[in-house]
């Protein structure tokens, strides 16, 4: 358990709030009781409802780029009022505070965890009774601004077992002799493909992708082909990727997260 | 009137501005030249265009999960150029600084009204000849700023009295023997409508809400009811509120803002 | 070359990644790391995709309101991982650091240049080996951080002539006898019109804007005419602009970026 009441720590927020309504700032408001010099970085509120797959990877992208010690709160919660565990998390490199749905599946296989907790004591929560639709505020932000603080995580509620935190379930990816498969994990806002393919199955520059009846060649960046043309590429987030040149792959190939693509050489 | 010269404070934002222009970000230097050290939160700029009832729904829900001595600037300002009053007001928990027209009507029915004034005073503004359409960079910000800073509200303007402050007009919640008379005051981007009935004038757990034709049953919480049917229940604002489990409710309902409803027992 | 090291910095964002995936928030990550007590504030990240235009008319509006030494990192790169440089530059207000690519070009026309470097010394990067695709994370944001923190813009790379930096081809506004020629210059979410013609450049009050078949006749703001009712108006960018009194005027006029539009007397 870290010590880390003389140092400064980052609070992130992610969810599927949106920045319409005053939601994300309530949680904001609830940190800032706590502790108002905590910084607090917004990873996104646009996740579409209830769509645990995209929040994933969105934390497990953001994850490694933050300082050691980062405590992340993030909150797509369909269950929330029913009876999922809030749960919180520490890991070699920072701590996740979030409901247990296979939210956290993403961060979890790629950081070495140290303890994990379900939220059981009301102390670090606002409130002993919590409402039965918004744990955002009432206890995810709040344990997330005491971890921060430096509270230790066993303070936070009764130990439980790292390993039987949900998962989310996609399609393994599989490395063959000739090929590799894999599915789609994520599609971004400018509609790129992100498969689950990370660029280390992938061996030397000359391979490509079948999607549907589609052979998509690799290259380095978007502007080696034509404006409009589909390219193959490692993205930036270290996956193997399908865009168009300032075009949008998503439209363009009509699929959806979890759908199977193969590495061919 | 408060010395907090010695504390840090919290601004926080409001407006209509949204968030594709730079007008929020002018708002914010504006803050960062009077003091670099504030911390500024968002608590939306995307209230509907000159939608004061939104903006004044999102400010009363926000407000009371801010630290005291929180200053919340608040500008959705179709007058701006004309003759309603720019003003700021002291409450027990904190300081409102925006448009008089009605905005802070919410706050002001829910906390002790310490001082007001009329921001008379160029010596806070950004600039002694403000522009006639940006008022929340030329005036709101930086007197919001000020504040934050510990200057004493006395100090903005000609002091005025708060039984004047503009009103919202919005059908009044009634409380009736065997039934609660209100409207809906707010809808957020999920499609929930709140109403403006509190949760302490409902009485039990066995009530319903009458809308149009529709009765429907009080629960506790969204997934106590099968995907895509109406619910109502007591929301995370403390109002009563009409959703969809996984849906939208403001299109199931076609209801607009100040739409009434009752509930029956 | 300023020495800002006992001074807290400013870091600004601008970008057309959006705030739907994670980003924007990876390079605040980035910035954390290199020193968590930087502030950071967003500009937009809601440029249209690829919208040189845009960003450079957003980064010169906002730029006057931030504090001295400010630094503005500014991300619309459409060339990523091609040949464009990378550069920062030092004005008497602030640094700016992007992609040579005209994003920069209305702020250097209203500040004076210290100093321009190319940024090809990789130790101020996140890594040596930058991705070809996200150098917002690679390179411009740490970059940012680095000059925040003090670091001299020399040291970032290989000094240029800020003569050569990029410029972004708009039709000029020229002054006439009786007259003033100019374009739409940006068009902000409300579809108000912004042109690139000067306050100063307007004599007396009693002016119009052509436009298309259009004279329309200046006022002093929104109110001054009809709901519904277009109006010319110096906006509060300082440039003389067009709108319609709570609507659209891009949608009414049906005009876009470029547009020539001419003052009469």
């Amino acid at each position: 358990m870290s010590d880390k009441s003389t140092k400064q720590s980052l609070v992130t927020l992610l969810s599927d709030f949106g920045i319409c309504d005053e939601y994300v700032a309530v949680m904001k408001g609830a940190i800032a009781q706590i502790n108002l010099m905590l910084r607090v970085v917004d990873i996104t509120h646009q996740i579409p409802p209830q769509n645990i797959a995209a929040a994933r990877f969105c934390l497990m992208s953001a994850y490694p780029y933050f300082p050691k010690g980062t405590v992340h709160v993030a909150v797509v919660d369909p269950g929330v009022g029913g009876k999922r565990r809030a749960v919180a998390v520490e890991l070699a490199q920072g701590f996740l505070v979030a409901p247990d749905n296979g939210l956290l599946s993403g961060v979890l296989s790629q950081d070495s965890v140290i303890a994990a907790v379900e939220l059981t004591n009301p102390e670090y929560w606002l409130t002993s009774q919590p409402s039965t639709t918004f744990h955002g505020r009432d206890i995810f932000a709040p344990v997330g601004a005491h971890l921060a603080n430096g509270v230790a995580l066993h303070k936070k509620g009764r130990e439980i077992n790292p390993e039987n935190l949900e998962k989310l379930d996609l399609p393994e990816c599989a490395q063959m002799n000739h090929s590799v498969k894999g599915c789609i994990q994520y599609i971004d806002h400018f509609g790129n493909l992100v498969t689950n393919i990370p660029h280390n199955y992938v061996k030397g520059n000359d391979w490509n992708v079948e999607i549907r009846e589609n052979i998509i060649k690799a290259r380095k960046t978007y502007s080696d082909v034509k404006v409009g043309e589909i390219i193959a590429l490692i993205g930036s987030h270290g996956w193997v990727e399908i865009a168009v040149n300032s075009g949008n792959a998503k439209l363009e190939l009509d699929v959806n997260i979890g759908f199977q693509i193969r590495i061919i050489y």
